[in-house]
């Protein structure tokens, strides 16, 4: 197996029609989505930008489709849910179709699109997304990351499913090697050290803290999304 | 102190002229300019391309100059010296300026010259460069990596420069909680984790194994090569 990590989307290099693409966003676009997903939702249909969300949504009547996701971490406005996964709830996105924007997750997502399968992984899905992706040859973690940036929590989630994943003769890149370590480093202090991320402080500035917990809830919620013609539906 | 490392030139934020930037390119640039400098060279001077180096070196008389770097990791075509390290001896290069272009090294060091101190930092003067950068209030380890890609050798020696500099009051962004725990997982076999590195295998493959042994001498050479207008010299 060859498994490789790309901490942010510029770092992420094509895979191809044989290669399967995990993208990584723990906070919260990878848990929210994953959220939605177990909770019944029709499908996801990620897209990069607000104006674009407002015209995919008209062909759906009342009730049929959302709009979801953040700006500036914050719901966007006239947008009926934000990017906090437990507003995802059976009542809310059962059998809905939630057309979703994000900052840095959705572009992620986009960016693999070209890849043969592309899995939505987070701590909460952790174990049913390694399994997924144990049965390829060519694996890639690509980390949402903030603003074109590392993001911790993205980076060791990425390492914790390199460190399940990889095999003594498995071939891994350097971001791969590194992410494993800090992963390793970093296990039994987990949630403290995500809580810590730049990221995770800015949101629980924003009063976002119990999203954070939630995130890092390992394997809650078995459901692994997967992007087939533009939209994410259970794998 | 606030510090940041970024592992890629792409994630480099300009710091200003309060900054203090540690440009890190372990194999091998950083190795073989501070290896210049300890071998009394005038000053290095770190250009982009091959076509500038070849310019400015016009202006300077025969034997008072050289050309230094390389392409794909070989000498260029016409120049003096590679970039292998034991190269640079006193007697090649001592009273002499060597005008130096490599792939990732000297790009970085060229997109962090605005900062009001740069300095060049590798495991060779691992602990006089964090004596330097330890006056400092703002510091940040940028990684020239591989063509725009995470470099383990580069990710680990800044997360050691970031694990000997933080003290627990001190502000550090996600990739500098990255390097630092990926360099403690690694530290106790460092030299056999970094030979394994893409980097250092293709560097093997072309017959370099040598560099890169020196390369990981940690402290074995005291020079710390700065940035002052344009050119590098001991700090």
């Amino acid at each position: 197996m060859t498994i490789g990590v790309a901490p942010t989307p510029d770092e992420f290099r094509e895979v191809g029609p044989d290669g399967c693409v995990i993208v990584v966003d723990v906070f919260r676009a990878s848990t929210t989505i994953t959220t939605a997903i177990a909770a019944g939702a029709r499908f996801v249909l990620p897209v990069a930008d607000v104006e674009q969300a407002v015209r995919l949504i008209e062909p759906y009547s009342r009730g049929e489709a959302l709009l979801g996701g953040e700006r500036e971490c914050r719901r966007i406005e006239g947008f009926d849910l934000g990017n906090s996964p437990r507003e995802y709830t059976r009542e809310k996105v059962g059998g809905k179709v939630v057309v979703f924007t994000t900052t840095n997750g959705t572009r992620a997502l986009l960016s693999a699109a070209d890849a043969g399968t592309v899995l939505v992984g987070c701590f909460l899905n952790f174990s049913a997304t390694a399994a997924k992706a144990a049965e390829r040859s060519r694996v890639t973690i690509l980390c949402a990351g903030n603003s074109g940036e590392l993001s911790l929590e993205d980076f060791v989630c990425a390492g914790g499913l390199v460190d399940r994943l990889a095999g003594r003769s498995d071939t891994l890149n350097d971001a791969a090697i590194a992410a494993r370590a800090a992963f390793r480093q970093l296990n039994r202090t987990l949630n403290r050290s995500l809580l810590a991320s730049g990221h995770a402080r800015h949101l629980i500035e924003l009063g976002f803290r119990s999203d954070l917990e939630y995130s890092l809830r390992n394997d809650a919620v078995p459901a692994v999304p997967a992007l087939k013609e533009g939209r994410l539906a259970s794998a």
